[in-house]
């Protein structure tokens, strides 16, 4: 398995977009838009045999018109005209095709599968690589290089491979609202040539990658797989989605992208002997990933818990322990602490730390989380947003500011992981407009650029940082 | 146990605040200004002995100077003054009394408990009904009553009797942005005297409440409720999260409400032997509350799915499959259909619908949708909104749009419940103006108004068309 070829592939001097497109439907138009858009620095040229210019660059009616050197190739004509790109890609020295071009294997038909095989075969031939068929291609920020709108233009230290565009999709929407940021995404649809453990290799050696995700919904070889898994698995976290895990999942995932959809039980036992992490979901991926990206390797699950009003704190406590956590009583010197400063409810206040109790007293919920950063018998923290106080807007913003203040403070002054809880709304069409969900997302960028992570429930933190320390107990 | 008294305290034809200020950071204000804010159309008498005034409204120094009658008093002064004002209430001829005033046994201390004790003694020997202390008491809308900001003026027919005015504040603004509205909801607190039976035996009567959700950290006789419970389940489904179920949520209830939580087992037994629905927070009471509230009653569990792209749906049906329905394959007829109007994909084409594959056919996932809600193999359907199709803002919502449209019209015209998922987001300040997740928002709000429940994930809309689907196979 070579590096160079996915490392310069990943880096391409040269990008013709061949099915380029003026027209706003159509993926050939998306490709090179985003070329622009994300301001990749290389040479961009649409291949169109009807027109001479789109987007305002200079196009070209076949692959071997354009003048320079070409080094990589975004495909989306039709499935019947692939072979005979491979041709002209074989003449310009082209190194890799992504073939967003779909409608193989995928359809269950034999003379696509068919067709299919011979494109393999062809490209072996001509030493062309292919990503693909039926994907999204790649998303590399550094390089300028994308395949959706909203993605971020920063480049991050998460590594994704996905066999689904549209998951991939989601996937650096939701993960970037949470503030992770990608080395690179690849989505890879039928890996007829590159497959999930070539992306897996490559990123358990590509340094500008420290996590790494996958959606798989099929392999290709089984025993590769797995001692690919477990040599990237035992330098970086590894975190898999098994797609089509029951009887209509498996038939969805073969008429998605013609993988052979394995039994879950087979693939959890994989997963855990290469010491890679399970997820159900993309949601679920992005929690633990969003663990890994922010918090520091712990192994310790005693839990403090701040923030909250009465109920929440009780359900907050039932979910952390419910996931794994040991919520310890509050010890003895924060007690202590809390009765010269707060006489009132010293001898009442708990963990979790019920800030409803705390008006009329000089301490907040804040200054708690900081009185159990400082506490040794604690090894990390939860911290709840409390959008629900029974206050006005100016009462409310002070109070939620003041709060959020105290947490990054805490974060700051300790080395202890502190996630923060921040729950996500169904909003509709008016409610973008309300002040209190708005705050909700003021707090929230506040925190992400003081690198607290951000969950959207107790449950969903507790079990992400629960999957952080199960990590590195092993790896003790 | 008297209706009549619990009927009139939340029809109240004068009230009197007790404790109302003019600083909003006290709940004094904000009960007096919610009265005044959500209509309330009887007398507001706010008492406070050194303000003739507050929020423009005359006040009295104490409540025997009121000069009308009061039906019903909210206390927010210190529980130091409850007794002295239980006489006075005595003298005006006060039914109820709402103690928002807190510290009493949740303290853990003994003079606070014993005081409890001396004010329920009190009350009960002047004939007056106590809501709490140490809770939020009534959001009544029809009444023009709340305690919370931001909660919908209309009323609808979702009762709630929690035991924290937190937890049910969440619960009215994450149900109602889903399209949930209430008939009454009632924070209880300590439940002193009205206690969880007799609000639940209150829905169970009151013919304004079809849903009833409960949030209990504790009973206080648990034959009494397990009676009550088995009555109204048997009239009314009926939600019910147990707050305080492991040994730290246990600890954090005492200091909440002062509850004596049960062992989860026995209320899981207690729950499922009345007919009752446990869940596990606020979210999922909401996801089942919005199953029941929008949708028809069923028993059959085959699902239709259609929507997403290709690894959405993958994810789709294991996730629809692992919540325990039946993703059976597209029925010959179905293909047939799309035989004659989408030849290209109708051998390919399955159940979910993968709308990925539906460029360039004259079909399109929301018409796909229509013929599985006309066609007789299908219980239920499920619709994704792909906000991560890779389109550009003019495309996306051209093709959002027409996907909702048919969704709306394919509730209109079948009786089959049809559940529609929009994913959540944790944005940040600058995304509440991104045009992507407004039109999400745009989106919601015209389903909720074509009365079709929304979920944030497949899986959560899963399980909770599941726990509806089990609620009316029990009463088959």
């Amino acid at each position: 398995m070579s590096f160079d070829t996915l490392e310069e592939l990943l880096h391409p001097q040269a990008v013709a977009v061949v099915g380029a497109s003026a027209d706003p439907a159509t993926a050939g138009y998306n490709f090179t838009r985003h070329l622009l858009g994300y301001g990749y620095r290389g040479r961009i040229y649409p291949v169109n045999p009807n027109r001479s210019e789109i987007l305002g660059i200079k196009a070209y009616a076949r692959l071997r018109d354009i003048p320079g050197p070409v080094s990589y190739v975004i495909c989306c004509i039709p499935a019947s005209g692939v072979l005979e790109l491979l041709e002209d890609c074989s003449q310009k020295g082209v190194k890799a095709v992504h073939l967003f071009t779909a409608r193989f294997s995928e359809t269950g038909r034999q003379h696509a599968t068919e067709l299919e095989n011979e494109i393999l075969k062809q490209a072996r031939r001509r030493g062309i690589r292919l990503i693909g068929p039926n994907c999204m291609g790649i998303y590399c920020p550094r390089e300028g290089i994308s395949f959706g709108y909203d993605f971020p233009r920063e480049a991050g230290s998460v590594g994704a491979a996905f066999q689904s565009g549209g998951a991939a999709t989601y996937l650096v929407h939701v993960a970037s609202l949470r503030g992770i940021r990608f080395s690179k995404v690849i989505s890879y649809g039928n890996a007829l040539d590159y497959n999930e453990s070539d992306f897996l290799n490559y990123f358990a050696h590509d340094p500008e990658t420290k996590i790494i995700l996958l959606y798989v919904e099929g392999v290709k070889d089984g025993q590769g797989f797995l001692n690919t898994l477990r040599h990237a698995a035992s330098t970086k976290p590894v975190i898999i989605i098994k797609g089509g895990r029951g009887k209509s999942g498996t038939r969805a995932a073969a008429s998605h992208t013609a993988a052979l959809a394995g039994s879950i039980k087979v693939w959890e036992t994989v997963i855990a002997q290469a010491g890679a992490i399970p997820a159900r979901n993309v949601d679920e991926m992005v929690d633990f990933a969003v663990s890994f990206y922010f918090l520091p390797p712990i192994t310790g699950l005693r839990v403090g818990i701040a923030g909250g009003g009465g109920g929440r704190n009780v359900l907050s406590a039932d979910e952390a322990e419910e996931a794994g956590l040991d919520v310890i009583p509050l010890p003895t010197e924060i007690r202590e602490e809390v009765r010269s400063k707060a006489p009132l409810i010293w001898d009442w206040i708990g963990n979790p730390v019920d800030a409803s109790i705390m008006q009329n007293v000089s301490l907040n919920a804040s200054d708690m989380l900081q009185m159990m950063a400082s506490n040794k018998n604690f090894d990390l923290l939860i911290a709840n947003i409390s959008e629900d106080a029974p206050f006005d807007r100016e009462e409310m913003t002070k109070y939620l500011k003041k709060e959020v203040e105290g947490y990054i403070k805490a974060k700051r002054e300790s080395s202890k992981p502190l996630l923060v809880v921040v729950r996500e709304k169904s909003l509709g069409i008016d409610d973008y407009d309300n002040w209190r969900w708005k705050l909700a997302g003021e707090l929230r960028t506040q925190l992400i650029v003081a690198n607290i992570p951000i969950y959207p429930s107790v449950g969903r933190a507790a079990r992400a940082v629960k999957e952080l320390a199960a990590y590195y107990q092993k790896r003790r």
